[in-house]
């Protein structure tokens, strides 16, 4: 296989072609070579019928059609009336509710962006309905259908009824106009090339159709960091083909968003200021709201980035963030549109010699005050941890302390500071670990997850947003295997009750089909991944450590003298960042009063955070019964070992996974186990330098 | 002044308006306020003869011709015979020896880029003779004379012999064809813009007449690390603008040369190697040579970086580097051509694990063992320490140590290291340090200038090269008092014999003035800047400790664990790289027996490289009395304090010096000493942190 082997097709058209599976993700449609179950199959699915009809309806004809004619090697007849039988039919409530109902449906049973899927066999008649209150529910029952299929799963006697948990399931590409993507590890950005849009429609549609096959339902198209061409998305010059894009999406249920520079009415419309409480500013952004519903008339709204790490925002006119957001609120209200606030708002130019500041802080500082202030139609977008993606943080102390104000999640798919998809690393174990937290903000039982979908508190928009993880490479996302990253972010946030397993299961079924060695190894490395990450770079909750800048490879002192308060503290005697109230930041005192007894105290702070909540001797002992620096060493020796085994475990599945993805995969399994002694190497040596302490077992340490 | 006062001009002719003296640097030609002095002068210089006849006598009376109308306010006439009176003779022997001699010379006395200046009055005339033995020697005579005057200098009986001690006195620029200059701190390229030429001739001239005022008679126009586009400068696309540029500098007796790609026979030839060993690359370089001077006949030759960090060279075929040098030597000999062949070689992938690698011997192993096989118009460029321009580190033992080859110094004016023209580091005393270190390559009294200026050994070349400082800037340098260090370095290279005191009061005189105060302070500070550098950075010679990669500002374990060779090996005991014999990587005995002996042993290693040679720990006494935990302390709160004081010592002289050049070193200054803070307290941070030793003097440690 290579990639120009295909002459004349434009190269996504390529990539379906030479990289098929590896193109394909968790969409394969893999031919069934069960004689008995395709059989059955194909009874089921021999007509479809569509009684209703909108783009979206015409988005899961068109996918049922490619899915059963691959994998079932079927066309069947669409139709738009009820005669035909062994049928499928598509319909939202609407047009179900007109007919003379075949079977009893009761769609209270769902919300808004919610499903059914029933199957009923009667003599001489199968069916499946796929039904939904709106016409993207129809869309998610089709790929549910389909999911179910490509895992060979019995389609008699079906009764799903799902509804998503998550209003707002959005993705945030941190791509930029130039063609490159902000922490991007998988090529370039298949939304813009050369300061323009890159019109490889194509190649977003087939990004739509994975969006929506786990339920996503919004994007911003452009990087939170707006910069100067990126500014002019919302002009007369970009909006015509924001539009396109708009519409592709559109046809998947996924609104479009674009994330703004607060300051374009400077730098667009002329004006002296972007003060949000000038009238000259507010109006030029009403004027701009209309402007661009007019290309968009369902354009979602706006993702900001104001006042922090360089970016222009509302401090600059004393105002603060209540004052920047509604602003932009009222222009979007009589459309409909949201402004989608980010709260990683910290000061990025602090002093490392100033203990008292403490950049974990800095988030709940600055926006816990402004509860209330905030337009019904401004939701604060919070990242999950006070720090910045590490691999290992608390929990955001936001979470839950706005009552009055709504909030969503902010994860990050793309792997900035967990391997850059060079390196395995399956996120959905964290994820869970963050939406199951006990904020307590509502007494016992009062975990992110209510506080994010909106049920916990009023809210009247909530949600989970991500930074995707993928660019132009014919993989999506570097590493193959961090697709199910991708996959598995849009299936938690449907349902962040789902097992972690379940949703790996899941996808090893439709990625690799039905082998249960593949089952096996591929599920058991995903879900050690993260652990295993953990363990051979930053212990116990310090986080950083890494290169600036690029944030890959170990550097232990990388962030240590800097600006970017990120520190660990690390003399000869010991390490950790002291949060806690009485000789600390007070940064635990942020957390419910439960959540900060058990972060204050020695005794009951949990292993894992401990150096992100306190600063101890080496010798410290965890709860593990090792000190600190025994745990550093072992951890780190342990952490290669698992890697490699991680190695060897994909390699034992040589011959039972097509040979791209078979060597793609074990190439990047082989630049993790060398990488990985890099840091195994780096943190021992320098911890044995610091503290004097040797290894206990006396392993080498340089 | 602002930059856009001046309508019509191109930038050049506006900075030499707006920027007149930041623009002028050395060459200020302020008029003479001494009515006593003026008249005296003025008598002297009525006329101009003008014995010789060439381009460059053309430039030596264009340039007296522009001094004498600015300090004098006269316009000389310029005539061929001798005539007039009161004059001022050019002639180069040639020309002088045809004439019935006015006065008895012995060209003897001078090399062949040596002058003569001759004062005589007699009754009713007074003659100044300008003689040189060729046209070059007849222009830095007038160089001088025009200093002597700047200096305010009595013309009477004046009687200099002068010949340059290096043949070659040399500049690398490292400019890139986009317009950026490989570790360039003043701005853009003067050379070239979007990858050609910049065409600003008028700015490349005054360049030429810079250099040419201190001496310099060869400079390389593009950057070592020979990069896509600039590989094609030895091509018919930018030869035409080449020889352009070669003929403003041979006007000026500067010879132009070319850095090369060594893979040029692949990349422009189409040839599938680039062995130098094989005949149709020999043959593409010797018609490749035979082209580049039909465009440029007195074209110099190819400066050479293979096999470095990256770059291509004979080591892909099995050839060493006298194969790859000699190749091209013998393409260029019948054009007397050179080649300068860099000796900074060295594994830029090493493992830190690996501690016997050690960087500093890789010049030395790979070329000593090749002395006497190289052509005779093939050079070393040997870079004065065996790391890389660090503040302080030990003389390369390669010098002296190949009697067989030519070698040549390589300095660094450009402050990669040293501040980055943002600090004050005044290098003469560095560089005079470097050259008079007694190598004891030929017994007692070997010093390092006696090697490279060919006196010791029967080079057939030899001299002085340096990475220029210079970039597009109105001042040149950035930091304006950095004009000293071109400066310095051109009269170093003429004479090394010259004191750091003279050169720095010639410069101060001919760019500041005649003003007591000014001469006092400016004096003072740059001849301690460069000790108060080292004492705020990396201590005891053990070097790095910069933010990887931009080289600025301090990281001490900035590439403690990288690829690039660089340790301070710093535990919680002690620091410092074991270059002994013994214990050590063996460094110590690239040496000559003497200076083995000397930094061999702790007893009799000096100080100020103590760290660089030996591994010690921090409570070892130094020979100034104190432990080197406290003398990093020390030297760190000094640092400080000194950098203070420079800025104090500037502030005295707020009216004594045109405001646009006090303010803008001021500000420099200011930063310096801010950014002084951040080294001292990161520092001693680090180090307190990691040895657990207090500052005896109790002074604030972070």
């Amino acid at each position: 296989m290579n990639t120009s082997g295909t002459i004349g097709l434009d190269i996504t058209e390529q990539y379906k072609v030479d990289h098929k599976e590896s193109y394909a993700a968790w969409l394969q449609y893999k031919k069934i070579d069960d004689a008995a179950l395709l059989k059955e199959y194909q009874t089921w699915t021999e007509n479809i019928v569509s009684l209703s009809d909108s783009i979206v309806i015409e988005s899961a004809q068109n996918e049922l059609s490619k899915a059963l004619s691959s994998m079932l090697d079927i066309h069947p007849e669409v139709s738009s009336g009820l005669k035909p039988k062994n049928r499928i039919v598509l319909a939202t409530m609407k047009e179900f509710n007109l007919l003379d109902n075949e079977i009893d449906i009761d769609f209270k049973q769902i919300n808004e962006d919610g499903y059914m899927i029933k199957s009923v066999s009667t003599k001489g008649n199968k069916t499946i309905y796929l039904l939904g209150k709106r016409d993207a529910g129809v869309l998610y029952a089709t790929f549910h259908l389909l999911r179910l299929m490509q895992n060979r799963e019995s389609l008699k006697d079906v009764n799903i009824i799902e509804s998503p948990k998550n209003q707002l399931r959005m993705i945030n590409q941190w791509d930029n106009m130039d063609g490159s993507i902000e922490r991007g590890y998988a090529g370039k950005s298949i939304f813009y090339k050369d300061h323009s849009f890159s019109e490889d429609f194509n190649r977003i549609q087939d990004y739509a159709r994975l969006l929506s096959s786990v339920g996503i339902n919004a994007i911003a198209i452009n990087n939170v960091n707006v910069h100067e061409v990126e500014t002019h998305l919302i002009t007369a010059s970009f909006l015509p083909k924001a539009a396109e894009v708009a519409s592709i999406f559109r046809a998947y249920g996924i609104k479009t968003f674009l994330s703004i520079n607060y300051a374009s009415a400077i730098q667009l419309g002329d004006l002296e200021t972007a003060d949000p409480l000038d009238s000259k500013v507010k109006e030029w952004w009403k004027n701009k709201a209309k402007e661009i519903y007019r290309f968009i008339p369902d354009f979602g709204g706006f993702l900001v980035k104001a006042d922090s790490e360089h970016r222009p925002g509302p401090f600059t006119y004393n105002r603060n963030h209540a004052d920047g957001a509604n602003m932009l609120a009222e222009a979007l209200e009589p459309f409909n549109g949201l402004v989608i606030w980010r709260c990683f708002v910290y000061n990025c130019l602090q002093d490392w010699r100033d203990r008292s500041t403490d950049r974990a802080r800095a988030a709940y500082d600055h926006f816990k005050p402004l509860d209330g202030k905030f337009h019904e139609n401004v939701i604060l977008q919070i990242k999950n941890g006070p720090m910045d993606f590490q691999v290992r943080e608390a929990v955001s102390p936001l979470f839950g302390a706005m009552p009055q104000t709504n909030q969503m999640m902010e994860f990050q798919i793309t792997q900035e500071y967990t391997g850059q998809q060079k390196h395995l690393c399956y996120l959905v174990p964290q994820w869970k670990e963050v939406l199951d937290f006990d904020t307590f903000a509502n007494g016992e039982s009062s975990p992110v997850k209510h506080v994010v979908d909106g049920s916990m508190f009023p809210y009247r928009y909530s949600g989970i947003a991500a930074v995707s993880n993928i660019g132009n490479d014919y993989n999506w996302s570097g590493h193959t295997l961090a697709q199910a990253n991708l996959y598995g972010f849009g299936r938690l946030t449907w349902n962040p009750d789902l097992q972690a397993e379940t949703i790996t299961n899941e996808w090893i079924g439709q990625t690799f089909g039905q082998d249960e060695l593949v089952n096996e190894h591929v599920s058991h490395m995903l879900l050690k991944s993260w652990e295993i990450y953990e363990q051979y770079t930053s212990p116990l909750g310090v986080g950083w450590m890494v290169n600036p800048g690029r944030h890959y490879g170990p550097n232990v002192d990388g962030y240590e003298y800097s600006v970017w308060g990120t520190y660990h503290f690390a003399d000869r005697d010991g390490i950790g960042v002291d949060r806690t109230i009485k000789t600390g930041t007070g940064y635990t005192e942020q957390y419910f009063r439960e959540n900060t007894k058990m972060y204050d105290s020695l005794e009951t702070c949990p292993d894992e955070l401990l150096l992100f909540f306190h600063h101890v001797p080496y010798k410290h002992k965890l709860k593990s019964g090792v000190t600190v620096i025994q745990h550093i060493y072992n951890t780190h020796f342990e952490g290669v070992q698992e890697a490699e085994e991680l190695k060897e475990r994909w390699a034992a599945l040589k011959g039972r996974i097509n040979s791209e993805r078979y060597e793609d995969i074990l190439n990047r399994l082989e630049e993790q186990v060398e990488h990985s002694k890099e840091w195994r190497d780096t943190i021992n040596t320098y911890f044995y330098r610091k503290s004097g302490i040797a290894d206990e077992q006396k392993r080498k340490i340089y």
